[in-house]
């Protein structure tokens, strides 16, 4: 319940009932308790489509949702030639240049910013920040930048870089040995410019190799269907730029992590040590972490219970 | 500003200036004002991912905007085994029955349904139910099954059918003859129970074809993305289910009708067929059309001003 002297202001002097349910009425819009609000941002290869079940029942807690694209991903996609033909040449397909190369971490950031503000102009807020996987790599930035815009971050199995390091300085470490992640990788992302899957193939191998990686308790016909809605490529720039988190702005945030327990995307190993580098910024300010029995896709195989977890999580 | 015992209740009788104060925010959240809310139902080969880059800007104009994925759609969509095959076995793609042969209306009527009684359960109100293309059946049916839940229509270049005549009936008309879809269709959809089409063909009549009919507004590239989403089958059966449209319950909820004026999915003269007979049955609740120089996809081409037009129409 917001008491500020906006909320009620001269009304209240009036003492007049008639008056101050005026008051009530005219500005119940902004009444935070009704306004809460909740962005979320998907990783790599997926779009916003990956969180289309579990906006309706975050909806349902009276929780408002938004969930842009990120530039270059869903309808912005773009794809190599040689993806598109089949059979395809995988010769060709690990050295083309990526039509995606181009997008770096400071467009992913504007487009969360834009979508943030607009949320704001309506009267929104408070306004809670969630990024999947390689989106906690903007996030971080997006508060780093603007921390007073936002109410909370939650980061669900995502990177939470804050070091002066890159996250692809951490994808060697052995923090990361048992991601499954690079095994998968056809071309090297410093050549093409991307990260880059294969999600069309039709050899075995890779459809169990991803499946194993992102989303191993969902069911084969399931993963066919997020398989079949992913894309090839996805920018390799915001993975090599540093998020310039400071304890000052970013590390006055609060924040929560939601730690997929079986995540061979990004492991519980290294999960932890982006917990341990962040709370070492913010000794004043520690991640609240909360563990989820789930692979990374917890939205697709338990959206009831990680939608749950996140409307409890959010401010 | 409702003024409902409800929102107020007994607390008005104490007169006390604090008591109203305490109710006033308790039930903030109740104000239909802040609390507009809007369902989009994406149509057939599409996801609720089509309506991504309007999200955002409908919320911003304070509207709450859920957007489900019907049954066997996104990441619950099916595939025939020989999709799946490149190359291609054509005759084998056109006899394979599809696996959402099963899915009729009565399913998409049901996810509608409980996303509509969700929000209403939050609170939210009053209700838009938005449809474009093949989701004009079911929220026809929707509406017909439980008018009093839903405070408008909108019928996004849909299928608007309230006569005893299954959809499936409306395609082989005359006002139907400009559509660009049957000719794509690589199936008889009374044989694999579905419309199929060879979305991840790369045959450059079978691209060029299907970007004609649904986005010819859209770039290549753009095209590309959209086709890379969109699945090859869509269920048949609730082409071949009469909505039983009435007068007394449908009849009764206002609708609006914006017309895509390139589409060559649903032509012009289709969407005039609907309203016409639309008003027929309904004389004194006629419908509010609006038409829209676009192709089939305005969400994809035109997202500020589609966004725009379906906010001014909104409950």
């Amino acid at each position: 319940m917001n008491l500020s002297r906006r909320r009620f202001g001269s009304h209240v002097t009036g003492a007049a009932v008639g008056a101050t349910l005026a008051a009530c009425g005219a500005e119940g819009a902004d009444d935070t308790s009704s306004k809460r609000a909740l962005v979320l941002v998907h990783g790599s290869w997926f779009g916003a489509w990956c969180f289309s079940s579990i906006i309706p029942l975050l909806t349902a807690k009276n929780i408002t949702v938004v969930a842009p694209d990120l530039p270059g991903h869903a309808t912005g996609a773009r794809f190599p030639a040689s993806f598109i033909q089949r059979p395809i040449d995988y010769a060709a397909f690990g050295s083309e240049p990526s039509p995606l190369a181009g997008i770096g971490l400071a467009q992913y950031v504007s487009t969360i910013q834009q979508t943030i503000d607009q949320l704001a102009a309506a009267g929104f807020g408070p306004i809670t920040l969630l990024g999947h996987s390689m989106a906690g790599i903007p996030i971080t930035a997006v508060a780093e930048q603007a921390p007073s815009k936002i109410a909370k971050l939650i980061y669900l199995s995502a990177f939470m870089p804050v070091t002066a390091k890159p996250v692809q300085a951490y994808l060697t470490l052995s923090q990361n040995s048992a991601s499954q992640v690079l095994a998968q990788l056809k071309a090297d992302p410093a050549t093409v410019g991307a990260l880059r899957f294969d999600t069309n193939s039709v050899n075995p191998a890779d459809i169990t190799g991803l499946k194993s990686a992102f989303s191993a308790d969902s069911s084969d016909l399931d993963w066919a269907a997020i398989s079949h809605m992913m894309q090839p490529d996805d920018p390799a720039q915001p993975y090599g730029t540093p998020t310039g988190a400071t304890a000052k702005n970013w590390g006055s945030v609060k924040r929560a992590y939601i730690g997929c327990t079986s995540d061979n995307v990004i492991p519980p190993a290294l999960q932890q040590l982006f917990i341990s580098e962040a709370d070492t910024l913010t000794p004043s300010n520690k991640t609240d972490f909360h563990a989820f029995a789930s692979s990374h896709t917890p939205f697709v195989s338990q959206p009831a219970a990680i939608a749950a977890l996140i409307a409890s999580l959010i401010a």
